[in-house]
């Protein structure tokens, strides 16, 4: 099982497949980013992963459109992290993880967005590699992508943002997050601030106290690519005001750029679009 | 027409639609995401835009497995942005995309990633705007996301990784890249620099110049998620020695959770994955 400690990622594998071809040996954890929230917004991969998982474990974000998608057999667990709701800890979920895999299951790690992106895969794959269990990533359309897709607004653009920024408004303990405001106070580049609503006037008080001009556009993601998606156009000064208005999974988005943004509601289907547009 | 001018995004599009319905009105641009280069890694709304799209106008980095998913029927025009070849300039492919809307017809624009992390989206979309072309964006798995799946690499992890930047090292004019190098060299964060592997030896330096130790942990990323596919790891000390090593469009990833990233080479088929752990 040595030769096992340290696989992971997308490659690689096949001299590891070689060794279970012979019969059923251990089972397998995939770290799958379902994306934003918008079925047809799955890469083909994590559809075809989910289609043979055989345990899938799941956050509280992913939609039962999605959970459908893997075999009626297989068992679905919710490790919901939402707040006010049961949920599981961390170190549940990785011992839960590495235990059905090493009962030989094919094990689906369904996460919204992409694993890597404050999804704590790092920490599920860490113990996938202690419990010498096989650990494959399949990468996901992760929030921002999404947000600035469905706004018309580019996270990078060409002299108003040569870089964008993806930080997370949850702090390890409660309260402020403590990030290089700084930094995030530079102009021309993108800010993207993940579950950062609770925290939108604590954050735009640092952002603006760093040096950040209050003027700046900002955009406001609720529900990024799900029917019920809202959007807010607004600046980093009024960013308080409207995170007030909005209670869902949200992004927060401040930088030169969103100056492109459109406000708007709710998802059109990319079918029905077609559909439509041929009639 | 005035209504159509500043519609885009994902949303919002049924009205537009609406309009449509009695006869072949003006076409649209699709401005679409194909992933890193996987065709797995297409989202089912990417492929789905491709299998409606009557022209494509894409990238060279976009593979003739990805091509091949549009219809027989459509044009496909290569826009190649690489060196030592034909290539369009944006504002000529601003004038195609637009142009070939108007005469009706459904365009794919289709860019490597997402078309919003230097894809040059922005301005496509702007052109559309001023053109009064409608513009609907599929956002897509962006390299640096399937170069961190592959290695095993989390983008962001508890400890050490709080935040992750994406810039570009292709300078506008040529020459070093001009960026915020002291807010790159702060720790526990981590840097993916795009289309920077020729520029690694000056990056690096000032990196290091900026006070980035030399020992924080590096990941070059060439071909990501394609077959070939290579990866090494190395320190922000040794950047400019591995890159010497590759030649492809290539990542280049800085900071401390690329202690976890595994080197290795080539991309197995998750089909293949899947119907072997099986047998």
């Amino acid at each position: 099982m040595g030769h096992r400690r340290d696989r992971t990622g997308q490659a690689d594998r096949l001299v590891v497949l070689g060794a279970r071809r012979g019969g059923r040996g251990p089972g397998r954890v995939w770290l799958v980013g379902a994306g934003p929230g918008d079925p047809e917004l799955l890469t083909i991969k994590a559809l075809k992963a989910l289609e043979a998982a055989e345990v899938v474990v799941h956050d509280g974000l992913v939609s039962d459109e999605i959970l459908a998608l893997a075999p009626a057999s297989a068992r679905r667990i919710s490790v919901a992290k939402r707040k006010s709701r049961h949920s599981y800890s961390q170190d549940e979920i990785n011992r839960m993880l590495t235990a059905f895999a090493l009962e030989g299951l094919e094990v689906v790690r369904l996460k919204g967005g992409d694993p890597f992106i404050f999804g704590r895969g790092g920490e599920e794959l860490e113990a996938c590699r202690e419990a010498g269990v096989e650990c494959l990533i399949v990468p996901g359309v992760t929030a921002a992508l999404a947000a600035g897709a469905s706004a018309g607004a580019p996270l990078t653009h060409r002299g108003s943002a040569q870089a964008v920024t993806f930080v997370t408004g949850h702090a390890a303990k409660g309260g402020e997050p403590n990030l290089d405001w700084d930094s995030l106070a530079r102009p021309n580049q993108t800010v993207v601030i993940y579950m950062g609503l609770s925290m939108a006037a604590p954050i735009a008080a640092r952002l603006l106290a760093a040096g950040r001009d209050g003027a700046t556009p900002a955009l406001l993601v609720e529900n990024a690519s799900r029917p019920d998606e809202r959007r807010i156009v607004t600046t980093l000064a009024g960013l308080p005001d409207a995170a007030a208005a909005l209670s869902g999974p949200a992004l927060l988005i401040v930088g030169e750029a969103m100056a492109l943004a459109q406000a708007g509601e709710g998802r059109a289907d990319v079918e029905t679009l077609i559909r439509e547009a041929r009639a």
